[in-house]
């Protein structure tokens, strides 16, 4: 059994009624599976539809709630603090960003800070969000502790992602969105199947030591990216998502690992600034195409026949698997087959 | 000669002296003066008084412009745009980040976008003002094109740094502040003067090959830190600060080592989140207290004896300097007794 092409609308639908199956409100799984195969389209299938392998457990132990019915508090002009009631970090950051732009589109920058959520998935959906409204965005958000203090060997920090979009003229959007450890880890999780050694300088062992064993690594503190910058960055996030949202901080989360399970109560942080409230967003598109041709016009390195603008990657694979089917390795196809027969669901692909 | 300790109060009133001696508004003087003198007392002398030898030349030369009288557009409730008139960064900076801090009093959070400015220095200094009102501060910057996009050899993106403060109930502050450069040019700079070798991965020569003599280092590309992640931060920094202000982009302006000289005409970007408008800052400064005991508190690698959080060096060298007198090292001593005899001021501390 190989990688399989899945319709991304049946496999929307299945998604959906997974969660709705176990108890999650309609329009809440709608939103999720929307956001689950959006990360699936865009390549990044360690934020995709495999994550209900993790989410509906969580529902079931009562650790994620459906619906959430989060609650806001408008707490300035320019900033509204969301409560997420534990519910889907998809959901919460998909109502938190709309809500953020809304807010930008008044004052023309808008902060909307979230507590008692959960993870969220691919930040980079929700800054395309505000791309798409021809606005730039920010997301971030802490999450249970990996990654180490330049110089510690103790996890501090989760992977704590600094996610930033930017809208294009064609309609595409600059994503920037990467884990401030040096490894994200759903991508150590996903080197586990492959049982692919994950490089130095990534995680540690109790000593300090280098950890090369994915296996080993999926419980090992990582190191922050780049040295004492990269830990800069975790604990800038962890400054607006852990100690400003009045959340939990990342070293207080509970770890997936740990007996005793609780609700992740994880922090994010969408800020968002409108465009045309600085220059006409013609002007902005004009602009941003002669960065871009200037970055693109670069002399290359030996072996590098194209210097890609962060997103493209996605973009690309989007727009060709919303076409061609989405690509699911055996082992997500088998995960979903397995909860479709627990819920009693047929298989759309079958 | 050697080094030699100088009291910060003669530092500062020669520099004053300096600029406004070279045509310079007084209070705009002062105002520099004290920013450059507060980047020596924190220990970051690249960005201190040495600075006046390429201040004062392109100030006579008609590049820098003073009184700027910088002119104010307010946008929206949220955003305000400043046109610098090719005033001193450093001043520039200073008005933009205390508007930034009184529209964040307002709405919660504020920007100031600002264009038509120049080098503005020690960004820490910026987002300790914020920080000193109780409220998490960013600075963002372009600057001459110096560092090649991922893949690249080509200069295009400035050593674009990322700035960040948050204040301590100590009255210190977190202070972020890196190039996201693999080194920024100051450094180099400082490394010509006593002909240390620059590591490899930092620069490269016209066909991408490494560059490590410092003197080459000076006028060579220079590599994102950290790969793709720091070509990404670049980039956000030029969107924000280059496309978005419309002022020029870091590709665009003149570098020092080009004949035909203009303004630099940098943008720069404030944003400050007034943290009392998210939770009480008795409640913030001890979650803040409990996160920085986190960090202290973990295991250290062999060699560590101490995990630092961002800023804390600063903060020890400001106050040691501030009773001691700033360490200054005999070229930058030589540099303004020059500069003293050219304007016929006489140096305080002779």
């Amino acid at each position: 059994m190989g990688e399989r092409r899945i319709q991304h609308k049946d496999l929307r639908d299945l998604a959906a009624s997974l969660l709705s199956s176990a108890g999650a409100d309609p329009a809440e799984s709608a939103r999720v599976a929307d956001i689950l195969v959006w990360a699936d389209l865009a390549g990044r299938s360690t934020q995709g539809v495999w994550r209900l392998t993790v989410i509906l457990p969580r529902l079931r132990d009562g650790f994620m709630r459906s619906p959430s019915s989060p609650e806001f508090i408008q707490k300035t002009d320019g900033i509204l603090l969301v409560d997420g009631h534990d519910g889907f970090g998809q959901y919460i950051g998909h109502v938190a960003m709309a809500r953020a732009i809304e807010s930008a589109r008044t004052t023309g920058v808008g902060l909307v800070a979230v507590r008692n959520s959960n993870h969220y998935g691919a930040g980079a959906y929700f800054v395309q969000m505000a791309a798409r409204e021809g606005m730039v965005g920010f997301a971030f958000t802490n999450a249970t502790r990996r990654v180490a203090a330049h110089g510690g060997i103790s996890p501090i920090f989760g992977t704590n992602p600094v996610t930033f979009g930017a809208p294009l003229q064609s309609g595409d959007s600059v994503l920037i969105d990467f884990s401030t450890g040096a490894m994200a880890g759903s991508v150590i999780r996903k080197a586990t199947e492959t049982n692919q050694p994950i490089p130095m300088g990534v995680a540690i062992d109790e000593r300090g030591g280098p950890i090369t064993d994915p296996k080993e690594g999926l419980r090992a503190t990582l190191l922050p990216f780049g040295g004492v910058k990269g830990y800069c960055l975790s604990l800038l996030v962890e400054v607006l998502t852990g100690v400003m949202t009045n959340s939990l901080m990342s070293f207080q989360i509970p770890t997936m690992h740990e007996k005793k399970q609780a609700a992740s109560r994880v922090g994010h942080v969408f800020l968002v600034i409108d465009i045309s409230s600085l220059l006409p967003l013609e002007e902005y598109y004009q602009r941003m195409e002669m960065l871009i041709a200037a970055v693109k016009n670069s002399n290359l390195q030996t072996g590098i026949t194209e210097v890609m603008i962060p997103g493209e990657t996605r973009w690309r694979n989007y727009k060709s698997q919303l076409a061609q089917g989405v690509l699911l390795d055996c082992k997500t196809i088998e995960s979903l087959s397995s909860l479709a027969s627990e819920y009693r669901l047929s298989i759309p692909w079958k």
